[in-house]
């Protein structure tokens, strides 16, 4: 299930500058070609075996990086006219080993849960800023989600 | 020392929502009144007890965050025909108490240290990409900037 890349998405590894002190972590620039737009950008935590699912954006595109903690992250595309119409995409994000970023477009349904022991930190980047007018959620186990969280 | 406010600098309360899933942390946004435009996000970790210092851009604006841990920001205003020009600022950065936004105008010195038990991260949101040839470095101990860290 996790081979599959939902149309639309894009993942970018992402450089990390070791430094004895702290390192130096990439996440976008306005000349990388993934950049559309700025919209937002905020932090959201999600703690140890916590769910955040699911949720839905009509028109702003999410860019989200894992600078500390491991989170899993599944995409489900529901989007009519869609190549992968149907498909579910696990991803997981963070450190050490999975330092990327990953572009989710607009009208795919996303959730994630902390895969890490310590609390995982997300920083999204956005196109838009936030329009609640524009997102729509579903609690975790919506049953018109074809997948289980923590089964 | 703390009291002054040098000239340019702009520091924001930033919004932290609790969610005993993870808090969600404002940022910045594209109709925020400090908003100019967008060059670069990326982060830094800074390590307890690690000091990064100094830096200077001579036309990159800095806008600090610190989501996780919490850092001392020192600044040193050398800018001439600046009113504050010879200040020093410090500034403490992070949570639970200081979760804001900074501006750093350019040719501001400024570096840091980390003052929580773990490892800080600091996002920078700046106006233009990381050019190294619009930036300095001085050592941390550099007679030319009347500060001391960790004394």
């Amino acid at each position: 299930m996790s081979g599959v890349n939902l149309e639309g998405v894009v993942i970018t590894l992402l450089k990390e500058i070791f430094d004895p002190k702290g390192s130096v972590l990439h996440m976008i620039r306005s000349d990388d070609s993934e950049f559309v737009s700025f919209g937002e950008c905020y932090f959201s935590e999600i703690n140890p075996g916590a769910v955040k699912a699911w949720k839905f954006h009509q028109k702003q595109t999410q860019n989200f990086a894992v600078p500390s903690g491991q989170i899993k992250l599944v995409l489900y595309d529901d989007r009519e006219g869609s190549s992968t119409r149907g498909a579910l995409q696990e991803v997981i994000l963070g450190r050490p080993n999975d330092y990327k970023r990953i572009k989710i477009p607009p009208r795919v349904w996303y959730g994630f849960t902390c895969v890490s022991q310590n609390t995982a930190l997300i920083v999204n980047f956005t196109d838009i800023p936030h329009d609640p007018s524009e997102s729509n959620r579903l609690p975790d186990n919506d049953r018109s989600i074809p997948y289980i969280w923590n089964p």
